[in-house]
């Protein structure tokens, strides 16, 4: 008989929408951690009695562990991620210095809050959100907006890709993780100015390759489709 | 002579505004873990050269970290506290156990992003930035909003401290500070409705009682004075 050492039963289940951008920020640190996962889509705007049981806020993602039968129930993208960092420490996708640390999460505050307010409520909520909730015809002015403020964003990724192979250094962070789900999901609507931006391209090229990002380019809302380049690998 | 072990000559500059709740929030971090910090207004609605060349963002807080004359840059105030939290380890704000870290990092997500945008925005917006900007008169309906909205925050802030010590678990942590942060800025506008929520009432008078919170309460805005009570630790 062999002496195995006891290995903790640990099941993942994460509440999630397949268009919610921090989201797909908690998949692909999950797929980056090699990490199993069932998933369960929720829609944010329709929140289940289940959804809001699990998460007073009423928000996805929300990331249910059950460890050895014990249920615990994890809600906040910031938090979930920094917890599958701890949790599972390979690869490492914040860093060991304190500084360098730092500056992953100032990068991810940038594109989860910034890059969220500027580009994606206003081209995600008028173009997909309006039409999946039934609830009007988009403005064409607060698109018009979104289109404008995505340039800076490219641009900054461009800067910042011109320094360091990854957005905050050497090695791929969260903060790569935080930029390309805010902009996949962007993407998923046709709306990035990839061939405008062409370092931008380059970075989002390298991340979309990565076999963490399969799950994302899977993706198929019913009724609404995203463009022929979505999934394509050279796009 | 006495040989002295190296310690690290490090200083540091906070930019911030004080009626910014995440300013405050990094300045009761500081305070809690015992860190001198020189301060520097910054007016976030109008950022000047300096700060814009810190933080590309614009935004207030701005943490300068001097150590051995090599000058770092952090910003954002959830990157900066956790920074402190790693840099500075006693008291510990965030505890060590992944799972409940994830739940501190949660209420800090709740009060940081869902109290800022359902109460903060509306009063602090209405009242105060109107005015301090000279951008027209406060809008009677968002102060209504803000007013309303207050309630189901306080009462969630008693629903956890009915059931732990402090809002994330036995001990004191960011979420804490994070949920004192942005009160004690409604509180500085007279619009926390204290005696409508006896048990938030309890836990607030707890922490407005740390020696941390002295800075905060001595903030005085020139032509905009807090209400008799605001400083009053018997409020």
């Amino acid at each position: 008989m062999i002496a195995l050492s006891p290995v903790p039963d640990i099941t993942y289940r994460l509440y999630h929408h397949p268009l919610d951008p921090l989201s797909r920020r908690v998949r692909l640190t999950l797929a980056e951690k090699g990490v199993a996962c069932d998933l369960f889509i929720e829609n944010p705007w329709d929140p289940s009695d289940d959804l809001v049981a699990l998460n007073p806020a009423g928000e996805v993602p929300v990331l249910v562990v059950v460890e050895d039968g014990r249920q615990q129930v994890l809600a906040d993208a910031g938090a979930i991620c920094e917890y599958l960092d701890e949790a599972h420490i390979s690869p490492a996708l914040i860093g060991k210095d304190p500084i360098a640390r730092a500056e992953v999460r100032r990068l991810i505050g940038w594109f989860d809050r910034k890059f969220h307010w500027e580009v994606t409520v206003f081209l995600l909520g008028e173009k997909a959100l309006k039409r999946l909730t039934g609830t009007g015809e988009p403005d064409s002015v607060l698109i018009r907006t979104g289109c404008h403020n995505i340039h800076g964003h490219l641009d900054y990724i461009a800067w910042l890709t011109e320094r360091r192979n990854w957005l905050a250094g050497e090695q791929l962070t969260l903060a790569d993780l935080a930029a390309a789900a805010q902009l996949s999901v962007i993407d998923y609507l046709g709306d990035v100015p990839w061939n405008a931006h062409i370092l931008a391209k380059e970075w989002y090229a390298r991340i979309k390759s990565r076999p963490s990002f399969r799950g994302l380019l899977g993706d198929h809302i019913a009724g609404f489709p995203p463009p022929r380049h979505y999934a394509d690998l050279d796009f």
